[in-house]
This record gives C-alpha cells, sequence and structure tokens, in this order.
C-alpha cells in the first residue's frame, strides 16, 4: 500500500476548514498537525481533523517530523516566509494565492523551493475545476484549433473591509490574478496589456489609489486578444465567466446557476408575459466546492507519483507580474509590455 | 413564371388577420377576397390585403371564380360546411382545426374533399414549427432510433369562457388534440389510452361535466408509452413541451425563452442568493410566428408543387379519434383502445 | 462542546466508500468501526476513515460499544435483519433503500425501530439534494399555491445484471420508488396509480415478468394528478427531472449539465447552422454528490438536536406500498387504489 | 382611416427582398414604387409587392408622386446621394447603415436631412429586437441603477469578400458600428476608445491594412467601462452578446439557440458522459427576423403618429464617430478620444 502523506494545516480561518474537510477525503493524506495562533480556531480544526498535535506558531508544526507537507491558509503578509521555512525543512507546500505581492520577494521564495527541490502548488483552484479542466482538456486536443480571443469575467459579490484593500496590492493584483491565471492556463503567455480602472462602488476606495470597477486587454504572444472584466460587487453575487473563441468554435465556461431548479411565476403585470427565476450563487465556495476538493486530490496524487503539481511555481510568478502590467498600464493610461515589469 | 393562387380568407378575427399578414408575404399567394359577417372585422381585413372583393357570406367568397383556395378561420361549428362547399367548387382548402367535433360528420366532410380531389390542409401548426419540424427530421433520419417514450405538455395561460367552453367538445378535443397530433407525428398510431381529468381551476368547468386539468397515457402501436398533461390555467403563460425518448437519445421540444434577455438582481434576502429572471410567454401566437407562417408557405409550396399538403385530412380524423377515446376513458375511469372508438 | 457520534459502516463498497467520505467531513461523527465480508474491501474502508476496528460480520460492528449509531450500505436482503439488530442493540440507524421487498418485512422491521426507539432515516437523499430542499421550501412556503400536476423521470444509463434484477422486485420498486417518494415528499398522499410497462431495451427482463420502460399515473388525495416515466436505459446517462405545477407557478428541477461548460462548433453540414454541445452526466453520483454528503449531515445533525431524522420509517412504508400498487396495476392493466395494497 | 404611406423600396437584393415582405404586413404601408438596376432582381420584388411602377433608377422612383417614403437598401457608396435626393422631394427616409463612411459626407447628409425637415431612420435593426428593446426599457426603468461595465460581442461566421472589404471602410466601421451603436443605446455617449486589431483568419485581409478581429475598451462620459469582441469569423454561426452590469444588477442579452430543440446523445466515448446538442444560428436573418419587422413597423408608427423615428440622424452620425476613433486607435496602439474625431 502506499504511503499516507502527514499533512500540517496552517491557519484554520473559514477556507482552512474546507481544506480541512478535503483532506479528510482523501485516501492519502492525513492531518498530523493544525496550526492557528487562535486557539478557538486551532481547536475546531484539531476536533475536525483529529489531527495529534496543534500549534500556536506555524513554523513549529513545519518542524513537525510526522509532517510531511503544508497546506498554507494563513494571511496573505505571511506566505512567502512559511513557504521558505517549508522548503529548507525539505516539506511539500501547498499555498494559497499569492506568494507576495512584489516580484522580488516571489522570486526569492520560488529560489528557496527549488534550491529545496520540494514539490510546490499555488491555490489557483479554477484550474482543477471540472468545467475549467475539461476546457483545457479540449483546448490540448486542439478542438478549438487557433486561438483568436479570450475573455474572462471576475466579480465578486461586495468588497473586501478598507483595512484588507490597505495591503491587498489592488484590485489586479488581489482580484483579477485570478483571471490572469487563466489566460495564461487557456491561451498562453501574454505580451502586452492595457488597463482602465474606475471607482464606481465605494469613493474611498478611490482615496486608497485602487479601482474597484476595471476591464483590461491583453495581446498574447501568439498573436490572440483578450479581455478581462472585473468588478468589486455584483448584487447577484459571485460572477466567474470564461471564454476562448478560435478558429474551431468557441468554448465557454459560463455561469451554473445554483441547483437546477426553476420557478416559474405570474410576472409583475396582471396578464403580462410571465417569468422563470433561477437561484445565482453568493458565494464562491459554492461556485467552486469540487475544484477546492480536486485541487488537493491532485497535490496529493503528485505527491504519490512523483511528479511536479500544477499549478507551480512558474504560475505564482507569472500571473503576478501580469497584475503588476495591468496595475502599471491603470497608472499610467498606457499599453504595458509584459517586458517592462521585472 | 408559376402561377398566383387567389386565396379567400374565410374569418377576419385575430388568428385571420395572423394569417392575412403571412398571405401577404407569399410570392404565389394573393387575396383576393376576404369574408367576415362583421363589416368593420372584413374592412380591416381588406384594407390590409387589398383584396378586390369583400363579402358578408363566406359561401359566396368561395365562388368567387378568382378564389382558387381558401383559408377558413371561422368558428368551429363552420368549418365542415365550409370545406364541403370549398371541395364542391373545387378549391384548395387550409382549414384551422377542428373539421368537426364527431367522427361521422368528420368522416362525411373528408369523403367530400377526397371525392372532389382538392388538395387539403389542416391547421396543426406545430408540425411546421422549425423546432417540431427539425426533431421530425432527426426522427425520419433514425437518431433516436426506437422510440420509447413521449411526453407532452399543453397548458394555456387562462380557460376560454365558459360560452366557449360549452360547446367546446372539452379538454381533450380542445386543447389535448394539438398534443394528440403530436404524438401521431412524433411517434405512430395509438393503440389505447388511458385518461384522467379532474377540476382544479374552476367548479364552473366541472358542472359541464369537463375537466381542466387532465393527464392522459398512450400506448402506441409501435409498443412505446406516452403521456400528455394538459391544463387550462398556467399563470406563467402557454406552456408547450414535446419529448422523444428513445434508444439513441432523446429530443427535447422545450419552452423557449421570450427572448434572449436574463436579468441578473440581487435576491429577496439581502446578503442571500441573487437570481436570475427570464421573461416566459404568455402568448400562444408569440410562441408559433414562425409556424404559422411556415404553415402556410408550405400549403402554397404544396399547391405549386402539385403534393398533397400536410398535415391532411388523415391528421384530421385520427387526432380526433384519439380525443375521443381519451374523453372516454376520462369519463369511464377505464383504459380504452382506440379500436373502439368509429 | 457536542458529543461525537461513533458511527459503524456496514458495507464498503462503492457506496459505502462515498458516505465514509462524506462521514469524515462531519465534525460530530467518527468512523470506529468498518463492517464487510470482504477482507479487501473493508480494509480500504478502514485506512480511509482510519477506524479502530474492522469486522467481517456486521452483527459485530453492531454490538461494538463504542459504536453509536450504524450506516447501512449492505446488500438489500440483508437491511431488515441489520436494521433489527441495530434496534435491539438502540443504535440510531441510517439504512440505504429499501428496508425490505415486501409491505410485511418492512412494517415488522419498522414495529422493532418504534419499540426501541431508536432514531432512523432511510436513504432516499434526493430530498436533501439542494435542488429539490430548496423547491419544498418554496411549496411549504406556499410559492406553488394549489398543486394540480406534478410530473417526474427517472431513467438510468444502463440496465443492472440480470442476476440483481431477477431479486430486485421489479422496475416499479427497485427504479420507481425513487420517484414514488418525491411524490409523496412534493404533494402527498396518493389515492390510485394507473401504471403501464413495456419491454423494450432487452427481452431477457421481459421474461422475468419485468418491464424496463414504464409510465405511471398517480391520482393524489389533494386531488392533483401526477406521472412518473422510468427507463432503465438512457444511452445520453442519468435522467432525473421533477415538476410541481400549480396554481400560482411551476417548480422543476431540471437535469442540470454536468458543467458549465459550453462548446460552440460548426455543424455537419459545411456552411450550415453551428451547434451548441454540453456535456450530460452519466453516473449517479455526479449528479447527487451534494445530496450525499447533505442527507449524512442532517442524519448527524437530527442525533445532535434529538429530532427525528427525515426521510424516516413512514417514508420507507408509504414509498414501497406505491410500488407495490404500480406492480399491481402493471400486471392486472387496471387503475389501483393505494387502499388495496395492506 | 388614417393615411396609407406609399413606399419606394430601392434595392432589392436579399436584405431589400426582407424589407418588402415586412412591408406588405404593415397596414399603414404600401409599396407603390420598386427600382433596381438589376430587371429580374426589380421584377421579383414587384412580383411579390404588387407595386405600380419599377424602375432601373432610383432617383426615378423618390421622384414618383405617389412615393411618400423611400427604404434604401442599395450598395453603401449610393446611400448618402440617395438621402439627399429624397431629402430635397420632401419624401421620409429609412436607410440601411451606414450614411457614409466619412464624417463630413455623413455631416453634410445630415445637414440636408435637416433642412428638408424629413424623418429619417437608420437601419440599426438591433434596437428593436425585442430583447433589446426590453433590456432598454429595464435600463430606462432604473432596473440597473448606475451603470459600471458594458459588453457586447459581434461575430460573423465568414468574412465578406475581398472586393467589398477593400470598400467597407474597415473592421470597426463595418461591423463593429453596430455594436458601437448599441454601446450608446444602453449605456451613454463614450470619452474614450482604446482598439486592438489583429489578423487571425486571412492574411490578405491584414494586406489591405484591415484587421479580422478586434477587441476595443471604451471609456463612456458617465464614468462606466465597456469592451466590445468582433471576429470576422465565427464557425458556429453568427455570435451577438450584449451585456450591461451595475448597481442592481446585470442585462445579458444571450445568444439564443436556433430553435428551442435540444439532442441528447450517447457522447463519443463508450459508457462515458452523454452529451446535449443545440443547434446554432448560422444566418443573421433568422437571428434579428423580427427587429427587422419590428423597425419597419416602427418606422410607419412614426410616419403615422408625426413623431421623429429613432433611431435618428445623431446615432448615425455618433456611431460612425466611435467607429472612427477606435480605426484610429488601432492604427496608432494608442487611447483616442472623442473629442479628437470631427
Amino acid at each position: 500500500m502506499s504511503k499516507t502523506y502527514g499533512i500540517a494545516l496552517l491557519g484554520s480561518g473559514r477556507m482552512g476548514i474546507e481544506h480541512a474537510r478535503n483532506l479528510l477525503g482523501l485516501a492519502h493524506a492525513r492531518v498530523v498537525a493544525v496550526a492557528d495562533p487562535l486557539q478557538t480556531a486551532r481547536d475546531a480544526a484539531q476536533a475536525l481533523t483529529r489531527a495529534e498535535r496543534s500549534y500556536a506558531d506555524p513554523e513549529a508544526a513545519i518542524a513537525d517530523p510526522n509532517v510531511d507537507a503544508v497546506v498554507i491558509v494563513t494571511p496573505t503578509n505571511t506566505h512567502a516566509d512559511l513557504i521558505e521555512a517549508a522548503a529548507h525543512a525539505g516539506k511539500a507546500v501547498f499555498c494559497e494565492k499569492p506568494i507576495a505581492l512584489t516580484l522580488e520577494r516571489t522570486e526569492r521564495c520560488l529560489a528557496a523551493i527549488e534550491r529545496a527541490g520540494v514539490p510546490f502548488q499555488i491555490g489557483f483552484q479554477r484550474r482543477h475545476d471540472p468545467a475549467y479542466a475539461r476546457a483545457k482538456e479540449k483546448l490540448a486536443a486542439g478542438e478549438v484549433g487557433r486561438i483568436d480571443q479570450f475573455r474572462a469575467v471576475g466579480r465578486d459579490p461586495a468588497p473586501p473591509s478598507l483595512d484588507y484593500l490597505k495591503v491587498s496590492g489592488g484590485q489586479f493584483l488581489d482580484q483579477g490574478v485570478h483571471d490572469f491565471d487563466l489566460a495564461r492556463f487557456m491561451v498562453g503567455e501574454v505580451e502586452e496589456v492595457m488597463a482602465w480602472g474606475a471607482v464606481r462602488v465605494d469613493e474611498r476606495i478611490g482615496e486608497l489609489g485602487d479601482s474597484d470597477t476595471a476591464t483590461t486587454m491583453l495581446r498574447f504572444k501568439n498573436g490572440a486578444l483578450g479581455v478581462i472584466e472585473n468588478s468589486r460587487q455584483s448584487v447577484y453575487g459571485y460572477d466567474i465567466v470564461t471564454e476562448v473563441f478560435g478558429e474551431k468554435g468557441k468554448l465557454l465556461v459560463d455561469e451554473t446557476p445554483k441547483t437546477g431548479l426553476r420557478h416559474y411565476t405570474a410576472g409583475a403585470i396582471p396578464g403580462g408575459d410571465g417569468r422563470i427565476e433561477v437561484d445565482h450563487y453568493r458565494f464562491f465556495m459554492d461556485r467552486f466546492r469540487d475544484a477546492y476538493r480536486l485541487e488537493l486530490e491532485a497535490f496529493l496524487h503528485s505527491l504519490v507519483a512523483g511528479t511536479a503539481p500544477t499549478p507551480g511555481p512558474r504560475e505564482a510568478l507569472e500571473s503576478l507580474r501580469l497584475a503588476l502590467a495591468a496595475t502599471l498600464s491603470f497608472r499610467e493610461g498606457r499599453p504595458v509590455k509584459l517586458s517592462e515589469v521585472s
């Protein structure tokens, strides 16, 4: 029988608990340690996972000899340090995005991973969503042929807190980065971007120098054109759409309704047309529940098979570069080549 | 250049005007006479069609020597007599359903058509709807293979007037007959039916001995099973669905939304799921606008080509027989073989 | 902190493993024992669940003092005995459908549950599917008003083995029972049924006196009419649809596509219409993954809250009665009242 | 009874015939003259419309004293002259887009219309499509609130001939202009554009200095952001989508399938997932059949009511300005303000 990997769950907030549940269902994983500075949080995680050890300090969990791999779900500003600590300890790493908000810090961290030779996976879960994975499969099989246009929409139900926004790196880094990663996943490397941002939802976001509404054009190295639309506030819920158009057709990963329930009712006007109503997801975990499960399954499969997990270090770095280029374009009101950002 | 057919439009109510408009767009048709006992109605029809002649009496229009074909859109109880008059005069006939409410009267009328050898088409427009026609094409090409199950839904927004209902022949003859025709169109002849009716919408309909809600099972001669659901009141609008299931797959002619517009809004609960709203057809003419145009186009094509129009006399007769069998089953609470109804 | 329930998983086939995974994610459940006569199966279940004990004999697992509740996923013909054993031992019971294939055996088993006063839940998972649960919520809130018509479709991708079919109780008991349960869940008690079956897919099924294709009409006690369509072979996959139509509108729990991916391609005819392709579920676990998780979550919630789990014993009994009535109607070719089946 | 307007149909190609059919169904219109230099074409139009007069020269038709209004469906380079001739003759004008390919010629023509005081409507039919009209109604009623983002897709099945492309004004003027008009219709005036074009489909299009694939960003005067995607070749058919996102939700005018028919089949892999197939429109007249009918209906209503037809002269001019700005941006690789184009 193949090995079971001892996992340390670093961070046990809402997303940490989601990962914990998913780890519990995996035959080759066993959560042996949890870490969170907040006692009630780590107690809850320990009760759920039945981990033998519980630590306030994530570095102590990393050092635990029963730990083979770490799943990092801590605040963003701790990611790079924890990754490096895990790499130095020879532990495999799964980390929520981003590694860091600068290229320099990200590159330094990736160098540590490379030197240590530890497996590394970044939490761009959409790549493991069944719809995106199937789209990728079709692209790889040549079913679209030459790609001509790419489109993505990423809209969240409501903006994060201003405190969070201040340290988030801005809309392109914090929100757009998922869509930039998809652009690379689906189409390939980007040559140039042109981004416009606007402040529509909350003036205070503008006062931070940030945008809450953004539209970004991409020119890919293979000649295809792309566009990404982001908004911090979508009152109908979480709005995620991706489209790849080309020589032989189009792949559209559309919003799925929350369930298959359709409600037919009389409309507002007596004697007038009726109406069909469908519930729409508000919450990203509803939309990507399967993806969160499958990305960890894939991580474990890679450990067992001895292959490189994906998306890996390069994906973390290049999506950040794209987000930084878009931010620069937004600030300077001009097209920016990726080669300018290094 | 091929011949242009002089058409007499008999009846210029709402449906008559719809047919008039559609005739105007046909290269081989020219409305040369209109007939309606109501002066304002026939004046409106004449103004629209620029017909040379206008008659109070439909028989006079039939006799008009410039008339090659009649389109009968008069009250149901006049259909058989007008068809016979047209047949005797050697005029081609397009007639709204039904010919009559009894087999005897219908058969007598069909005998007159046959003797006269005039082309005859019955107004089961759904057969000419692009979705149904495409489904039929696929069935004919064997894309479903052996058919195992058939399903149809027919629901109207609101019941007709009680005065109409009294002379309508009942729910199975008046409403269900469209679905019975589709069953024969899609699957083939029926061996046996079992129908249950209920009074849910209006007690006064029950007092007429009629139902307003009905579910009917069909056993086809080829062994397939079927079911038809009818209701006289669907508050969200006109609800028409047909499904054919078999060896190699399923064809579903689903409701189409009124337009391609989807409206995404916040839901009823603040912070809860959003909602997608789509308008639903209330009105049957919105749903079958193309079908009404195409059935007349097909009628004219048949005249020009010298082929038998379809659906023809047999379709009128056999759908009536099915409706009568269902009515008998509903009244006696038992399965009824079609062979009992003659 | 509230109690954690020790669970014995009885049966570790494919469905047992699915339940095991779902139990792992529940804070109040802990799988403490697994049982399966097949060593490799129980070893796999033990490795996944990290249960302390593993038994060949399910009765031994029931007797295990650390076991508070049993999850029964063993072959159908063992259900009633195991339920009774668990009831006698004072253990809560979750059992896959059915309890037994006769009313007598089912009633005897339910009497044992009642005498012992143990919580009991039957595995009609669809009731916990988010779409069905939301539909029920809307029905309970009066959003449809008076119900007039009910419809369900239940089609499996391919028939089970003939060996299984011989002991399955027939299509109505084995397959239709899920839809009969939904009819009661959505609309209420049934007064009378009329069922037609046919052999379309495999002659050998007919030689067993069974059908592979069936259409059943229901007349509910509240006056509504219903229909259920079943087939043992749907080449496009698992086809589950439910519809409730009434005074204020319609609820349709439609098939959901497998993912939100739509593939637009050129059609078969050069220069002709294009085509949109969507993947369709083949496998019931893909369709009801959430429901399987949520039914066990609900079971545990009931244990924690001290409320009666649902669907409970009566649901198991009355859906069986409906299936038996339909079987009788199919055999005798006549409407059957539920009161005849006791 | 109100007046019937004598119409001259100028141009009787495919689109002319479509307009002729639609005019035939309008109570207040009567085609009294047709004009086309090609004898067979004008004969066909005369036969269909039963117009009294047929002219080789459109100017002669304009001069016909029975003509109250002209419908111009001639080649693009004749539009401005014919509009001016009609204006001088005091005839109302409906003209297919565009008036001309330069601002100067367009402005001169509009000045003639204004001096003559004749009603003028430009053939941006999408504004009269039921889905777009309903979306506009909702926008006007404030159902979206503040608009934040706009998106449009316009893709044709295949590029026009190179001969046509040479005189078309380029992709932004010829194809994008419909989407630019929608942007103004839905959101309002535009401040600035940024356009990228690419040659993906046919190198010879690039040799003309034109693009066949284009993505354009818009910044509206009200602060909203927009994007338009165009392609000359969409193998699955005519792809037209528009989306307006804002404070209170989103309106999406999506592609509609060609009919409501869904075809469920076994998939490519035996035992694998099934597939649902839907036909997609190839042909723009299928998609906008209703819109072409309704735009002429609206034109006649305006004549009868004495109101200004819409979209009117300003819509023709400003959509052209937008297309010219996008062309300039594409050529110079920089954002272009609308104020630069005059």
